[in-house]
């Protein structure tokens, strides 16, 4: 039997111990955590199980997504007009491409564009009386990704120009398409449908559609499209009351956001991305783990964050602007978007958005100046779950003050 | 100009995109959610601090301590019985192992001072009928941890007797104690306090104490004692009713286990473990991961664990007991020390505990079985949210019947 015990007992110690750190403890290190996020999940179905069941006993569930649909019908003024700006701006595109105008006619018909797909759909939403907020929001929201999808597109093809006539005529064959090769309709549409703000010749594509991951993707999309109707209408109706005492109205606030992060950047890009078989799904990066203000508006967003560094922060800098300059003027047009994008669907000009995102910034420098780590991550947790919450408020009590007088 | 945009464009294309999935998806292999982590650490920060505060304006910051003291301060009969034990251990030891009585002889004292150990606390529990519950809980949960420890000292003890008599005398000079140099008060108590049940010669030992680290726990100890006793008074106030509609009475109970985890498994094992400066951290592995019922049980638990496979499965396996059969005696084991440390504070027998312990073997079959990956993990977390607080509605649901006749 010595034998046998020796085999596990170390010499003379018979050790069953080692050195080491607990996992929880920072020192260890470790930092998988894939278990938690389905507790979240877990602890959120199960809390909102009877909800839900309400929700469908009371509506069912064929009906909800009508109502959704609605939503966006309720604009007929809107739609239209898209089509209309989607029609002049490709053919805009296609005379100055081609060359058969100048570059200098075709860059102002070009500025003439972008800025019609500004005004011209604010002027709507502001003119007609019929428009709900919600779809004064989304029919805004699809213009703005429309004017920065041009902008990219024309950017791109410009340097495509440029490298053209520089390079000498190489002898190499590409099976890739190359510039002007890319200037077709199709090429064009792929790109308008695609879940990227960032034109690029030749975009990386899955090899196939995978059928569960789509049916996963729609899924989700329908479930969760119902639990934020639901929550949304559970938090109206409870809204008037919980202004006078706002810290609890700010939990299911943070998990509307959440959730509708969830919905649009994983279930639905992935959605649209698996069935246009679009290669590239980093639509977000480990925002949740972030440690400073400035990580997380790097990469909660990336889409907008990758057209932002391409094509307004990188021209700028190499026309020798410095560097916080165009930091700045990088967060001063977020903020204007994030205004435009809340002030004209609701018909009142607060600047609560835009003083919201500029207060980032002395926010940013706190939080990278006094705190790192979990503490770091934690500011900007509790930034997320207590700031952005009191900005919908504000603008949700000028709205009742406005509409119905009072907040009581 | 061109030179510069053919750096950062490719050639011809101007890529900025890269085939690649989402990080969420499962396919992407990443598992880094720290930030989900302290997320939920801040929400309950946040969504406790009112009940919080209302606890302090209410009991007072310095009440709660001498409170919990109280608590264990409560079985007057208890305490003295415990010197007596470790008492009468010592003797024992000190004999049998010093080999002035023989193997036979100092076995026997073994078996009878261990079945001691297991009886006298527990008859002492059940005839003074001033013992509150959490006493009881408490005083037998030592006397449990002390009779393993006392088990593991004694069989380590026999392995390290059996290795010097099989070997020939080296002559080669260990730095290390070895047997029986380690048979003294000083490495004894130190083991009986250590956060461990395995005995070893030699533990591994961290270098230093860190004060840093020490007020953090000593803090997280103190903050986490209060929230729980919060939280118990509150759920215990809610009991009567809740009984009648028993799902939203989960997720307390589940947050209460979660807490009194991290308190006790990760605060105060490692607080005790920095004051002895005790080097193996390791007193749970990543069971929030876990993908099977099995994974969980061997790995939430690593101090129990690490005993049932060193003292119990090991020893059983090399008498050429086969592995099913082992498995099952460890968990009927463990089912029995569940039941005992419930029933006898409680005194009331009525085996839920030890049938919630069996039925984790048709579970653990079930998900391993059927589920795996994030499904498997979901449904651990289920069973761990809806099954273990039934069994406790169970216990508390006859405690009311008992003590106050009616649950209403």
């Amino acid at each position: 039997p010595a034998k046998t015990h020796q085999q596990h007992c170390g010499l003379f110690s018979c050790s069953c111990h080692v050195l080491q750190e607990s996992l929880l403890s920072s020192a260890s290190g470790y930092s998988n955590y894939r278990g938690i996020l389905n507790w979240c999940v877990v602890m959120l179905v199960l809390s909102n199980a009877r909800l839900f069941l309400e929700n469908i006993i009371k509506y069912g569930i064929l009906v909800d997504p009508i109502q959704v649909v609605s939503l966006f019908l309720k604009d007929p003024y809107s739609w239209p007009a898209a089509c209309l700006i989607i029609g002049m701006k490709q053919l805009f595109f296609f005379l100055f491409c081609f060359g058969t105008i100048s570059e200098w006619t075709g860059w102002i018909l070009h500025i003439f564009n972008l800025t019609s797909m500004l005004i011209f759909p604010s002027a709507t939403v502001l003119a007609v009386t019929s428009m709900t907020p919600v779809g004064g929001v989304v029919s805004l929201g699809v213009y703005t990704v429309l004017f920065l999808k041009l902008y990219s597109y024309q950017d791109t093809n410009r340097w495509c120009r440029e490298i053209r006539q520089a390079k000498s005529n190489g002898s190499a064959v590409h099976t890739n398409v190359s510039y002007p090769g890319n200037l077709t309709h199709r090429d064009m549409y792929y790109f308008v449908f695609a879940p990227t703000l960032c034109y690029q010749l030749n975009f990386p594509r899955s090899p196939r559609i995978r059928k569960r991951f789509l049916m996963r993707r729609l899924f989700e999309m329908l479930f969760l499209m119902q639990l934020l109707v639901g929550l949304i209408q559970q938090v109206q109706s409870l809204f008037p009351p919980l202004l006078s005492f706002p810290l609890p109205s700010q939990v299911p606030n943070h998990l509307i956001w959440l959730i509708f992060f969830y919905w649009f950047f994983h279930s639905t890009m992935n959605f649209v991305a698996e069935l246009l078989q679009f290669g590239d799904r980093e639509f977000y990066k480990d925002w949740w783990n972030s440690e400073s203000v400035t990580y997380f508006w790097a990469n909660w967003n990336i889409p907008v964050h990758k057209w932002c560094l391409r094509h307004f922060y990188k021209p700028m800098m190499k026309k020798g602007i410095n560097k916080f300059m165009a930091q700045m003027a990088v967060f001063l047009v977020s903020a204007f978007f994030h205004e435009y994008l809340v002030s004209v669907p609701l018909k009142m000009f607060r600047l609560w958005a835009f003083m919201g995102m500029m207060a980032q910034v002395p926010l940013a420098w706190f939080v990278g100046r006094f705190l790192n780590g979990n503490y770091g991550n934690a500011a900007v947790w509790i930034s997320l779950i207590i700031g952005q919450p009191v900005a919908v408020l504000m603008y949700v009590h000028d709205y009742y003050v406005i509409h119905y007088g009072t907040t009581k």
